[in-house]
C-alpha cells in the first residue's frame, strides 16, 4: 500500500500531462495555441482580478481551486470546443477521468477535489457560476484579440456565441455585458456574422 | 483616465506574456522546457496537495496567490537559474517589473498583489516560507525525473543543491526531507557528484 505522501507525488506527476493538452484558442500574441495548464493559470488570475464583479459573494479559494482543477479530466477525455455538443460519451469519459485521476490522491483530498470538480460541472452554486463565467470569458477575449480567428476557423456565428455563453451572466452580469460588447464589435468589424 | 474595469483587462492581457518565458527545467515527460505559466499552475496545485505538510498553519489562499503571481516580474526581468547569484541589477529589475506590472491594476488590487509579491521575496512569514519551499521543490522533482539533466547541463553539484535550497526546510520539514532523498538518489545513481 502506498503511503499518503507518495500518493500526492504520483498525483502531481500525473497532472503534468495537461501541459500537453492544447486548446483551440491562441495566446494573446497569436504565436501559438494555449495549453490547459496555461489556461488554468490564467483563469485563476482572472478569478483574483474579477472577484469584485461576481454577482454573489464567492469563496475565492474555492473558485480558484475549481478553475485550477477543472481541465485535469482532459488528460483522459481530451479537449473539445464549447460549440460542439459534448455528448454523453464525452461526459462519461470526463467523469471516469475525474474518478481515476483525483483518486490517485489520499482519500480525504481526493473527495474534496472530486466534489469541487462536480460542483463546477453542475454550475449551480455561486462559486461554480463565477468559475464557469471566467472559464467561458477567457477564450472569448482570445478570439476577440485574434480578430475572431478560432470562430472563423470553426464557422461559429455570433448568435451561437451569445447563446452558448449566456451562462456567463449567471456568474457575473458585468462580465456578460463585457462579453456581449466583444462579440458585437467582432461582428461590426466584419470578422464574423450574426447568423 | 482608464476606468477600473479596463485596467483589469489590461493587466490580464499583459500577464499573458509569462506563457512565453521559458525555464531551465523540463516537463516530467522530458519533451520540452516548462514556461512560467505552467510552472505557476503546478505550484498552485502543489500548494493544495502539500498544504498538510507546511511547518506552520498557512493561509492557503494567500499561498496560492503568491505562487500564481511570483514570476510575473520575469516579463521584465527574465528567468534566471537559482544557482546563479541574482545580483543587485537583477533584483532591481524585478522590483521595477513588479511596480510596473501590478500597478496596471486599480490601486487597491495593485497594492494587495505588490504586498504579496514582496512578502514572497522576503521569505520570512509562514505563508511565504511555504510558498518558497514549493517553488524550490518543483524544479528539483523535474531534475530528479530527468536524471539530473538541467543540473548536469549547468554543472551543478549536489552540495550546491542542498545548500541553495535549504530554505525549503523553513517552509516544510517533510518536503525538505523528500528533497534530500531525491538529491541523494541522483548522486547514488551517478548522474551528479556531491562536489
Amino acid at each position: 500500500m502506498k503511503d499518503d505522501f507518495k500518493k500526492r507525488i504520483d498525483f502531481l506527476l500525473e497532472i503534468d500531462k495537461i501541459k500537453q493538452i492544447f486548446r483551440r484558442t491562441k495566446l494573446f500574441d497569436q504565436s501559438r495555441v494555449e495549453n490547459d495548464a496555461e489556461h488554468s493559470w490564467h483563469l485563476a488570475m482572472m478569478a483574483i482580478t474579477f472577484a469584485d464583479y461576481a454577482n454573489e459573494n464567492v469563496d475565492l479559494l474555492r473558485v480558484i481551486k475549481m478553475v485550477l482543477i477543472h481541465d485535469i479530466v482532459e488528460i483522459d477525455a481530451g479537449d473539445y470546443i464549447v460549440y460542439t455538443n459534448k455528448g454523453n460519451e464525452k461526459k462519461q469519459k470526463e467523469v471516469e477521468g475525474a474518478n481515476r485521476i483525483f483518486n490517485i490522491l489520499p482519500k480525504e483530498l481526493a473527495a474534496e477535489l472530486l466534489e469541487l470538480w462536480f460542483e463546477f460541472e453542475k454550475n449551480e452554486t455561486a462559486d461554480a457560476n463565477f468559475a464557469n463565467a471566467i472559464d467561458r470569458l477567457e477564450p472569448i477575449m482570445q478570439n476577440y484579440y485574434s480578430k475572431g480567428e478560432a470562430w472563423i476557423k470553426h464557422n461559429i456565428k455570433a448568435d451561437q456565441i451569445r447563446k452558448v455563453n449566456k451562462k456567463i451572466e449567471k456568474g457575473s452580469k458585468k462580465l456578460w455585458e463585457y462579453t456581449l460588447s466583444l462579440v458585437d464589435e467582432t461582428v461590426e468589424k466584419g470578422y464574423i456574422k450574426n447568423e
